[in-house]
């Protein structure tokens, strides 16, 4: 409970952008997934580094817990305040702050969303590739790990996170890595808090990594028969190096979903969605290279865009898949998966997952991000029917155990929130106790993100 | 001190294998730099995890510090017990587990250097690429989180290193990270433990990605009549994207170092060695740009070096340029430097570093791997003349202001050790503290390497 006292220290600094108006706590209590309502009991909007840091002071000292909150996109639950407190919502630290051209680097506040920083990088020639597909805030983005369509070519957060600022529990301030494009200079704490899901510290300043806009784009589309040969196709794909910079996998079910929710037409087939970006020489090389592993294993001709609005028109549809499937069943809720497996095992993975949901009651769309070896089922809840939502979880639960027992992840981007910590002993074991002293070095009285992540 | 009793439990565990002869005490007490023979106090050649883990247990029960030790190529003291107690030597944990072809990745044991990893990879069309020059071991270089040449393109450790094996201060084994390409599923403990330098535990088994063996590549040298043209060539070439192997700059210093040492007969000028990989295709039009960019800064022809032999005897050249810098000076060591800085900085940083050296009487090649926008000066001193190692580090101090002026990192590749330790507080301020923190939370009694990279 946030007393008078405390409520009345938080409010001198931030005066009427601290709330607890009813409409702004119920909207930063929902979620994305079937988890209930959880309001928290005020919500701050700070605007600078220093008001991050003063908030946590007084946390602090009141050991009141503070959830960061971006865009509020999360599947985990990582941005509900299970257990009270302040959610700090970073809204209005959305300034790009410096583009740094010649290193393409950019410093950027948390609350930036990737289309807003993509819009300002339009004249730049440069852009900020990873997308997750919802449009997030870098911040909540470096504090899942994110990664999506584009993590094939040019990495995850991990890969293009090369700075923090981080306001600590106890409202210091430190800075993590530097511009440089490596550094041999002591503990890596920029990899130690991208994915910390806001239990170590809250991002208050990020560098990122840019990337040249590719001269060159195409897009296509092509089915296949079979779920099988479409993900073999992918992993030979793979294999040879071909530097695709997407390759989406889509079920029959989830073409079922994307054509009644876009309006689009496609055979109700497996597809994949591939882009190639690149020189004008080095994609048509790779686009011909492509048509004959695809043609090796029985895909259909493409279909190309190589037109933007084509392609927008296209990855729109692929980002907007998620609602797509929701929208198969009225008032369904998802218990959203997302494991990741070695690529040699991804046929096998995928194809045991569609037989286990085939033997079940649920209803299931498998969708992903295949040239990582990642992918997504969509499990569709009645979310009052608790047995539906127990088949569905143990569903869930069954392929988590499927990831690690072919040497993957129970969460290829997703994340943990309290959604998947009842895993976490599964995949890490004695490790995970490790990151529990960690959070409590940094964190002695558990005031970020608490009930999240951590044993 | 290791005591009597603890001396004879680690006996029990390793038999043999635990030594305190003279000459392998000296053996461990050297360093490749102007450090003092540090001897340890004992040697212990463990075979498996498991006799790590009892190594551990002793060690932790009785306080005596562990440093662990793989091929001794560090350079900033990392393997040296300064604070006594036992050296933990992995030569003979030095083997390949396992080999993915499928998924381009290798389990191997941490004692094994990159040579020999190499030389077990040569049939199945993969490589590990991360190559420091010195034939270092790869534990090593994970916990000094190593680069060198071809980090340009395949980039350091951090992005090489995918999963270990480690044993704790307390001598307990956690696993981190996994096979898949990603994963969202907790801290990132294999980046925490990378460049750790063995402060925070010893790795016992790693699993690090392979790369395949480029269909061709070709290799040259050209010379330039200045040094600041030569460096802005390579600064446009990473502008524009073009994806070099290798690209590596010798100022004429350097060159005359290589040429008496290596028997070549190079112009006495700023030279750059590059490589490119690719498909004979690509390697083509990379050849050709770069040739274009070189001529538009003046730079001389190319000597290209197509045949394999031909390019080994030039990298071979470039790996020997540290001894052969420390050749030019009779009975000289060097005080060795290591600064990375972004690549917009790069001419401002080298060319600042030259005339620094220039108008001190400290005689100090400058070379380094120009495209990540590391360099190092190779500052020779008489190992007996306090005065002249004062006027080094002096040198070496400013190079370390110049790169944090400049938004870079006081160490590309090299690590702190305790060579660099002075210098953390101005990279990290109060970052530096909580990785203290972290250390303390993991390694309570400070036995992990005590006396290096931390407050």
């Amino acid at each position: 409970m946030i007393s008078d006292t405390a409520f009345a220290e938080l409010s001198s600094v931030l005066e009427t952008r601290l709330t607890r108006s009813k409409s702004e706590l119920d909207q930063h209590g929902l979620s994305e997934t079937w988890f209930p309502l959880t309001p928290p009991e005020a919500v701050a909007y700070p605007e600078s580094t220093e008001e991050v840091s003063q908030i946590m002071k007084i946390c602090h000292a009141h050991g009141i817990p503070v959830t960061a909150f971006g865009a509020g996109t999360s599947l985990e639950g990582q941005t509900l305040a299970i257990s009270g407190g302040i959610v700090v919502d970073f809204t209005r630290m959305n300034r790009v702050l410096r583009v740094n051209d010649a290193d393409m680097d950019a410093i950027v506040q948390p609350g930036i969303t990737r289309e807003e920083l993509n819009v300002e990088l339009r004249t730049t020639g440069l852009m900020f590739p990873v997308d997750p597909g919802a449009n997030a805030s870098l911040g909540g983005m470096a504090m899942t790990r994110a990664s999506g369509t584009t993590a094939v070519k040019y990495g995850t957060m991990k890969e293009n996170v090369i700075g923090l600022e981080v306001v600590l529990a106890d409202g210091s301030i430190i800075h993590t890595g530097s511009r440089a494009r490596k550094s041999a200079a002591g503990y890596d704490l920029t990899s130690l808090m991208v994915g910390s899901e806001g239990t170590l510290g809250l991002i208050t300043e990020m560098t990122v990594r840019l990337h040249g806009q590719p001269e060159a784009i195409s897009a296509a589309v092509c089915s296949f028969e079979e779920m099988g040969p479409a993900v073999e196709a992918v992993i030979a794909t793979i294999q040879v190096g071909l530097p695709m910079a997407r390759i989406e996998f889509l079920d029959a079910e989830s073409v079922r979903a994307v054509n009644a929710y876009s309006g689009a037409d496609f055979p109700l087939k497996p597809h994949l969605f591939v882009e190639f970006h690149g020189s004008e020489g080095a994609v048509a090389e790779q686009v011909e290279l492509f048509g004959e592993i695809i043609h090796d294993f029985g895909g259909s001709d493409f279909e190309w865009a190589s037109k933007a609005e084509d392609r927008n028109a296209l990855w729109t549809m692929r980002h907007h898949a998620y609602w797509a499937c929701l929208a198969l069943r009225k008032g369904a809720k998802a218990v959203v998966t997302d494991i990741c497996v070695p690529i040699s095992k991804l046929a096998e993975a995928v194809e045991e997952t569609a037989q286990d949901i085939e033997a079940s009651p649920i209803q299931g769309p498998i969708l992903g991000h295949v040239g990582d070896g990642n992918f997504h089922a969509i499990l569709l809840v009645d979310p009052n029917d608790t047995e539906e939502i127990k088949l569905a979880k143990d569903l869930a639960h069954r392929m988590a155990e499927r990831a690690l027992k072919f040497g993957g992840t129970i969460t290829g981007e997703h994340g943990i929130g309290f959604g998947k910590k009842s895993l976490m002993d599964a995949e890490h074991g004695a490790a995970w106790a490790v990151m529990g002293q960690l959070k409590k070095a940094l964190d002695p009285t558990n005031i970020l993100n608490p009930g999240k992540l951590i044993p």
